[in-house]
């Protein structure tokens, strides 16, 4: 027997619709290239997206297309975010930073029909042009830019609109946005997200025990639109009405602190690389920025090294972290540190229960959930990342305390096997990189006659620091069995890392693989 | 185009799995009747839930059988909560302050197959037992009771459970409980609610900008589990994973406070005349609780008068109103009030906006979503209820703000109609009962023969103290123009009241009927 409730569908419309009607007049601050502030409000972005959706019907959207974006953190994304998908459309986001091959096959294999692109990045659209067929391409100009002759401007559609835009009838499970992986190994897949896994996974990110994102709140949006739903926050911050702020394509330390001071920002995201930048400038211009009271950072996409948040504490910004991939919209789960190191539930979402969760015992991370993909777009050869029984496979090496909190010990292809023991290169890493001289760290598994793998590490100095090898060691050795600690270690100008800003360790493994051991 | 996201549904076994697996030593604590504490965990409520389930099933329940619960608030009414949903039966919480006839209307409209009731309370189903067909009774037992012939117990019901329960395979949509609205006009109405509808709304309630419930509280169920799902916080509770706090049957004003010191309440729900009972109690015996720093309450049910917001302030309890109803889940919106009086948004679900959001213009407040009843169960009769295009219609007469705070102004049929224009009770109630010398002030329409209605008050003084009609005429006419102010005012030494605490106000409008009307 069914309830009688309401069949009213989890879509992205009601939180455009609330957003006008309750926080019209809220801000929304972007940041130009120019380094320009632009202030609109809620009740711009709903005129604007509907003007856009408006835009992309006229030019003859049909349900489901793709349309892609190629852009920097700012309103105008925002505008995209919801603009297709209340047109019925799939916001494609492209990630900026591939290289130009990887970026025309995911165009092809999402077939993106539609472009809107910022004038300050044709030059990643010229090189792509003549691989992919995109029906049509507007430009999102900054001011002091000419238009090129050629692509049609994006604020002349937006003018263009009438005003009379009528929603389609969207269903909950409806594609909303579609983003491919940045894996380090094979094609890049497609996830498709649906307006039900949108919306439900903005709940989810704005409880207590997540974000704690509320009306109250200024939001900085630093982690970037163009990667994993800029991890949702965009859709969070509107449901609830909080102060949005954009940095554009600045987001160096300096150019972060200026914008979270001038704005108040209390609530702020992005991947480790870019905190670190805001320490360092932190401690590069003591007494330089007054940093907002309270002001908490969400960070992911890569381990957050000890060292990173024992160095925000003094400066009052206190980070925690979260796991989630692009296929889990992408928050699954997160963790805080508070004041009294208090324990802290995660939000494990339903992992499967075959290890102990004795915080010891390690094995895949498997997850499922209502925002977690079922299946990459049109591609079944990679069906095998499910289990039998429905799970995603994480790829993601993982032990579970027994209060839910996760630790994760490597990816899978990231564990260095050693002699039949496996040794984890994220804790080799982050003990390297609480060294006052380490910058950086990473430690891959290099083939080794004896032992099968072990490990070497690849350490970046801090400016003007220096360490020599055998004091890293005796360094390490106070947390690792001997049999754990690096073979090798290999002072470098810096780490190659993959679009995203993680270490991309498949190269450093190329790199290393014909490493002569010391006998 | 659907999204490619796992069609996870959302019901309240991941809800139940989830408490166990992570807050598995969370306390749960409840007051017996006795007034003895016990103490269980959530790993107890997730044992006992679902040998709840294994019982039921064994005893023939089946898919949506309805199953009561007469129950006062304690841990075994939780157990009801989750095992008769998981057991793919649903929910019916009966409402113990009913008339009998009426008690015995709402067990046979909604077909009640099954019954679990305290043993405190079998001289309530005494009163009703021939008018009913409970296929089987399980009496609930306290501590030093005796059993009586006849039922059987629940308890044992638990320890026959082999632990080989299996969940059936619950899509989101099935109804997982029920309740009746207790209207004061015409008959009870069956709101049946389905587990998305529960999901959703703890979702909803546990969010910053409403309940803020969080793992680290400390959450007291003061409003009944009988009513309106205990506004929800039961499973909010549950899926945040805080310590929660169940008074029994003692919810008087000392002994609420003595729980909320003692177990370190940090957020309460409750009708406003148990706070005005915890305000009094707190007077009365200065210096005799020390109230935990920052205890938030959530009341609703009733608007809650300034005055108790007031009063509660210097003892450092903050109250922020919710309004919903039955129909609700309950909870349809919430209003904060911060130190600064900074405009708050509330959860404004989702309204029609016919008439201008200016904070004076009334209407009847339409409202819709994922939680909101579309009808009642088997009573077609009352689908006017319902608007054509699906939105509810609460009944309520209110203005909004801008920000989206809504005003009650009164309930539709509360309205006093005088010569034309409107007169809204709730706001001369509220302004009565600022009076220091008015303990409450109900005040309704009592038929004119000039102006159709005037406003008749009947005010309740607080204990020893005195005042005269004149003065509250005087009080009131700072706020109010003289058409509005009541032409009559009556002492008397209670309100009559509904069986969930509102004023019972068509009793007052039929004893004041003929009332004389001075010249």
């Amino acid at each position: 027997m069914d309830g009688r409730m309401m069949a009213y569908p989890l879509t992205l419309i009601p939180l455009l619709e609330r957003a006008r009607q309750v926080f019209g007049s809220v801000e929304i601050v972007s940041r130009r290239p120019d380094r320009s502030i632009v202030r609109t409000t809620y009740a711009d972005l709903h005129r604007r997206a509907r003007a856009l959706a408006e835009g992309l019907q006229r030019a003859g959207l049909r349900r489901g297309d793709r349309v892609a974006t190629m852009m920097w953190n700012h309103s105008a994304h925002l505008e995209a975010y919801f603009g297709i998908p209340a047109a019925g459309g799939v916001l494609h986001t492209l990630n900026l930073r591939l290289h130009p091959d990887e970026l025309a096959y995911i165009v092809n294999h999402a077939e993106d029909r539609f472009l809107i692109v910022d004038d300050v990045l044709l030059p990643i659209l010229t090189k792509i042009r003549d691989k992919v067929n995109f029906e049509r391409v507007w430009v999102n100009s900054f001011p002091g830019t000419t238009l090129p002759e050629g692509p049609e401007s994006y604020d002349a559609m937006l003018a263009e609109a009438k005003g009379d835009f009528a929603y389609p009838d969207l269903g909950e499970n409806d594609a909303a946005a579609m983003c491919y992986t940045s894996g380090t190994t094979g094609k890049p897949k497609g996830v498709l997200y649906s307006h039900r896994a949108m919306v439900l996974h903005s709940f989810a990110m704005a409880l207590p025990d997540a974000c704690a994102m509320s009306f109250n709140d200024c939001v900085l949006q630093a982690s970037s639109m163009f990667h994993a739903n800029g991890w949702g926050f965009p859709y969070t911050a509107t449901m609830v009405g909080a102060k949005l702020v954009f940095p554009g394509p600045n987001v160096d330390g300096e150019s972060l602190l200026d914008l979270i001071c001038a704005e108040e920002v209390t609530l702020a995201n992005g991947v480790p690389t870019v905190w670190i930048g805001v320490c360092d400038a932190l401690d590069k211009h003591a007494g330089r920025w007054k940093v907002p009271a309270g002001l908490r950072v969400l960070s992911a996409g890569s381990a957050v090294p000890e060292s990173l948040m024992r160095n925000l504490d003094p400066h009052g910004i206190r980070i925690f972290q979260g796991w989630g991939m692009t296929e889990t919209t992408p928050l699954a789960t997160m963790s805080h540190v508070d004041p009294e190191e208090r324990k802290q539930a995660a939000e494990a979402q339903a992992q499967e229960r075959e290890v102990p969760w004795d915080g010891q015992s390690l094995g895949e991370l498997h997850i499922r959930g209502p925002w977690i993909a079922e299946s990459y777009f049109n591609m079944p050869e990679a069906q095998d990342r499910w289990t039998e029984d429905g799970w995603f496979r994480t790829g993601d090496v993982v032990s579970i305390y027994p209060n839910g909190c996760i630790r994760i010990a490597d990816r899978a292809k990231d564990l260095i096997k050693s002699g039949g023991e496996w040794i984890s290169s994220v804790d080799l890493e982050n003990a390297l990189m609480n060294h006052p001289a380490v910058q950086e760290a990473a430690v891959v598994g290099v083939p080794h006659p004896k032992w099968q793998e072990r490990p070497l590490a690849v350490v970046v100095c801090r400016n003007g620091a220096q360490v020599g090898k055998e004091e890293l060691r005796e360094f390490l050795a106070a947390r690792f069995a001997k049999w754990q600690l690096p073979d090798a270690i290999v002072f470098a100008g810096e780490i190659p890392r993959t679009s995203v800003g993680k270490f991309l360790k498949s190269r450093l493994r190329e790199q290393y693989s014909n490493w002569k051991w010391e006998p």
